[in-house]
């Protein structure tokens, strides 16, 4: 077969009605990716791609991974030039040898992933199969090394110069916007209605970046609502019904929810780069708004308090009467439950922000994302989201990390360096309040 | 510095008139692509590498020269990871040991690139730091190292998926037109109105390949002359004053220019991918259209033509004449002296493309690139180029390469694997022409 | 007030905090028609237009009407003027003073619409005020010059000519998609599930009219089904689980929808041009399709039979107690009751159609539609549209208009000059199967 | 012939190679126009459209000629049924009554010319032919009726609501940048180099109005530079080699050159409306743009001056000579005679432009449609284009058009109502230098 020739050739047969005496059996997997490596593969290299992109798409589960565990197992270096490149390495190392020793240390799979990205759609087939394969990764250890060629690749092709931002609005194709609905995850959207309530009022917006190779398809977006002053809670930006702001009296633009929408591309980070670029934009677009600012759950809170109050002394008794009481439904709507659990639970909250660490960093995962980017721990909000999701993770509880251009930087740096968790005074002083309580 | 927001911040500081007690004097490059390495990267990312590529654009050529050298020769991996690495797959070869070994032989230069990318402009800023290279790498071979990493890199960049066809013609914007003119590589176009006569009448097409990191620049481009007929000649293609075809009244598509336009991918071929798209769209469109031929030139005839009559025996005296006649001015218009040449010449150019060869492949590039592709030599055509440079190069002479749809994998893969020059019968009978006659 | 430049004079005034001593109150409506009338109206068309259309805008109902009705009253021709141009015309008729006659005939209404247009948006809110008249002209008649000035220009306006046609479908901008939702008058939409099982599924097609001054406001837009043969029934079309047909395999394009969008440009036909356009498109694009036909509602079906049923000599007993029974609920699900209904309506059906008259034409007005564009009358199905609405205007009769290219003409002249319905054989036969059992 | 499906029935026969028994011969161009206007027209009116177009494009000049004057002449009104509306007006002068008279008294040739649009292609066609109208209306006066109906519904077509302006620049198609070429009236472009220097640098702007019914044809263009300070002399701004301005540090836009684009369109006025939306752009764009001047030519100065020689007693004996040897080639490079041309010219350029009138207005055309709009008369500059065609129509002479944004209005009206020039006080105390030295 010869590439996209292969096509008409096809069609030409078949409109001839003519036999060329051709098996038209699928060639096994194995064989179709040897040939695709092979030196052949310039003048069919599309077609080859193209068959075994397919017969692996035609495949079932057990037989994927089979094939998946084929190329981790054995489309490795070839042993022999590898062990000639190390010694020629040792004998003199120079950055020619270690060059060369690099390039012979390349597992053959990066040639085939490189050779099947030729067929048409074949980056968006990649990223599904590296979907498949972290699905499986746990249960299939030997994947690994396969895992790993397509995390180096994804990130080389999805390298933040090659992303387009385009802002999704309701002249969005439905065809994205279908997939808006399906990959929002933090505040579900609950149909088209919900959708255009999100993106179509002028104190409303939504960007997201795409890849050219993979047409119609958000990698990540970030939706936005434009307020005068920092919002407390996330029920009214939700609501149904409520008054809609002119864009150039807004202060205030609050990312409310962002969402990665590629499994496939996980571990291959844009998120920053997102936030960032959609701060400029509005920076330049309305230049009144002078607050960036998140609204974010923190979906490790009650976890990391349940654990808490199992280790016998980290928690008072109130406390851990609070964090029973917390995890029982309906105490949000008794103003008296609701207060006392309050007084228990914010200095907590202020310690599990500042102090609770996982190897090192925060442990809420939001919060690692955020301040990571350069972000501040601005506040702390109570019962501000009183949703199921919201009550079972953190209580109700949700943050907001602010954005102050002059002080990314800086604070990216303390973190980045110090570890240092970078917050507004009133977020140490509620530590404290527990501090003097118990 | 932090990534997109340094311009926001920039512009703010000077409105508002603030000193930040920040030094502005450019840092050194080499600090520069340090700090772009390091864990800290993140955040100022995007705006690291913009001043990376700003202070290099900045130099003269002899700081980019020792810049380069720089990055060949000190940002190489990591030796001491790279000895454990060796160590430990010495230890236990297996995939993940191999998998670590390649990874600690990457090269620093190699992320060091990828975040370069992450500039707006990136991409562009760094296919020509490679074109930039590339002119220097004769005189300056060390920097091979950092070459070997250009090309890797941009191979998977450039890979065919993320490529993206698109018609060049009279609707193109002047600001990729203009380019058009500039990479013109075969048959120089003169001006705007040539451009015109090449791309907007009915029986001429043109297409190109286009990168969506690289704007309004072509990579490659092939122009298409649709004709009843096999053409023996340029001259009548490129005529002024010519009657036009309707498109749909053609039965050939003649492929009479392809051009490179980027000296900075060079090595990354995406030439053959191109034409096979355009046979396969002209197929689609225009379904009258039966044979896609080139009209190609020799570039290395005449050269290899006065080597072989410098070593005695190779050529007859008759012949030694005609070679040396042809090399003087204005024999063409004679016609008893070129015909005398043509009857000399004419067998040699068989025996040039059938058994010259270079490194076991045929010694003419143009022949090389399209036997290459699967096409056949179909044609050579006498006197088909009467400018300047079509008599220099080859005393006037043209080869049509035939592109026939169902034979493209078959000539190719006998190319490929057995070397053989697949020719119309009609070019090995010119050969023996020869024969019979010395 | 001086065209575009006034929004920039008023921010720049607001801006600059100036008092110009300039009375911002709103200026009376029929001021504001005269200065935009007056020869002034040049520099500051525009802006008055705005004025204007924004004033009336804020008016309420029984403002807008006097408004209008002064518009209908006092803004018709120049009396003197046109009493001199009569003169002028009697005394010497001649194609100058004809010309001059019905240049002073034009009331100034005529103009005022067009300097109305000036306005950015000006298109769409004349449309708007179309549609109010519309709502109004039956109470208040005086209206009629007015109507009849608007129904003028909009034609013109909305000229074929002008208009474009657009595929919609899932790519389409939500923006659009929603107002087919609305828009929708044959079966309606019920969500954007429904909407997308219309236009996403291979084998369904929607295009539409669009004037380039009425942004993501389709005029009219057809819904077509491709199938095997033509369907007697509309519910496989619009199931919601259903297998779906290959583009390539079907045979036939099935209008089963057509749906004007704007009221306001009621009398203003495009229905015609938009399936002759859409037959055009898809003959091209899908050339194995031969048959091109509606599925169509007959609305005025039984409305007919009832009024046939109460003149006592037209129907048999047994008719007449069929169309009894057949405005009774139920009766569809009992197979002999239906049956005996289908005996007696469906050559009645046969009646309505060929020899029912309004006019002239023929009493239906899906009917008139069709066979006014060249369509013939091809087959009368029975129990089609078992919907509530199908029920109750047709008993659930649905009838196909078959457009034969080779015989449009032809047909359309028939109707046009002899008020020939063109009929298959079938249709006649059914109508003699009536007879043969009376 | 039946509409768009005639193409397709024809493409039909011919592949098929049916004989219809059709007469193909083309009919007669008077039975065309009276079949499109004719009631049958629905059904097949694109297609007439389409064939009565052709048939005149097919006509010679002559042939042309007299089609046109058919319509002219016998393409009125119904006379019976116009007789008729003139005696109910008469009888009952009512706005129904006016209203059914004036569309009684519409000439056929509006009808027919609107059907003629609905042809693919039609407007573009009309437009021509009413160029070809204007061409030979002065030899063939009977075809003013015809005009004057092109005139009128092309006012109501090109009406400022349906027109697009579009910023043309480097990466606009060259489909439409050759027109610019064409169609550039005031200051001739040589080539494609010299277009780029007036679209591409950053501070050169270019905006048209486009209609969306012609494709790739601009109505009207504006061409202007950015600068600062008001400039003195046109030769700077078209220097082939100049220094730029970063758009952000320009503090004046120049209106140099505006250009009408359809001779067809004559009459149908948009320039006031093109300025307007340019002014209001670039103060959106770029806020530091404070000033909005033209640097225009005055194209009527000299022929007024040597009329004004021929009339004895209105100049002095020393301007009388300064008028004859301005006429003469070479003056303006010897200082000497420059300095004594212009102490006479210029106060007569005052003169000029503050009195000389034509039917009450300005004489000058170009000052008549900047006055018109609401600009003033900023500034005479002397010597201002020394090209050829400068000095032959003004002795070089140029003049600054400012539209001073909170004047405009006030300014356009002092003009319409009361015929004042709006002059900067300057050119009146120019005026006075002569009368003080006469």
């Amino acid at each position: 077969m010869e590439g996209l020739l292969a096509t008409i050739a096809e069609r030409g047969r078949a409109l001839l009605d003519l036999d060329l005496g051709r098996p038209s059996e699928s060639r096994d997997p194995r064989q179709l990716a040897e040939a695709l490596l092979s030196g052949q593969g310039e003048a069919s290299g599309t077609a080859l791609a193209r068959e075994l992109l397919d017969a692996y798409q035609a495949m079932d589960q057990a037989a994927k991974i089979d094939f998946l565990e084929l190329l981790a197992g054995s489309f490795g270096p070839d042993a022999t030039r590898l062990d000639a490149a190390i010694a020629a390495y040792r004998d003199d190392p120079s950055e020619i040898t270690a060059s060369a020793l690099h390039s012979a240390a390349e597992p053959r799979r990066q040639e085939l992933i490189r050779r099947l990205n030729l067929a048409p759609g074949g980056t968006t087939a990649l990223v599904a199969i590296r979907k498949f394969l972290l699905d499986h990764l746990k249960t299939h250890p030997q994947l690994a090394p396969l895992d790993s060629d397509f995390h180096h690749l994804l990130s080389s092709w999805f390298n933040r110069g090659f992303l387009v931002m385009r802002r999704i609005d309701w002249n969005t194709p439905a065809a994205v916007l279908e997939k808006i609905i399906r990959y929002e995850a933090v505040h579900a959207i609950d149909d088209w209605n919900d959708l255009r309530r999100r993106l179509d009022p002028p104190d409303r917006r939504c960007y997201g970046f795409f890849h050219p190779a993979l047409v119609d398809e958000p990698l990540i977006f970030v939706e936005v609502a434009l307020s005068r002053g920092i919002p407390e809670a996330i029920a009214p930006i939700l609501a149904v019904e409520r008054p809609h702001l002119a864009a150039e009296t807004a202060d205030t633009a609050v990312f409310y929810s962002i969402s990665n929408c590629q499994v496939g591309l996980r571990g291959v980070s844009f998120g920053n780069f997102l936030i960032k670029q959609v701060v400029e934009e509005l920076h330049r677009d309305l230049p009144h708004i002078e607050t960036f600012v998140t609204l974010s759950p923190a979906p490790g809170f009650l976890p990391w308090l349940k654990a808490e109050a199992e280790t016998g002394h980290a928690l008072s008794t109130a406390e851990r009467a609070a964090v029973e009481t917390a995890g029982e439904p309906g105490w949000q709507d008794d103003p008296q439950r609701a207060d006392e659990i309050r007084r228990c639970l914010l200095p907590l909250a202020a310690r599990y922000f500042l102090h609770a660490k996982s190897r090192g960093n925060p442990a809420d995962p939001v919060a690692r994302f955020h301040l990571g980017n350069g972000a501040r721990l601005e506040r702390i909000n109570w019962l501000a989201d009183r949703s199921d999701k919201g009550l079972r993770q953190a209580a109700g509880l949700m943050v907001n990390y602010l954005y102050a251009i002059p002080d990314i930087e800086k604070n990216h740096e303390a973190y980045a360096t110090r570890h240092e968790v970078v917050a507004a005074p009133r977020v140490a002083k509620l530590l404290k309040s527990r501090s003097s309580r118990t």
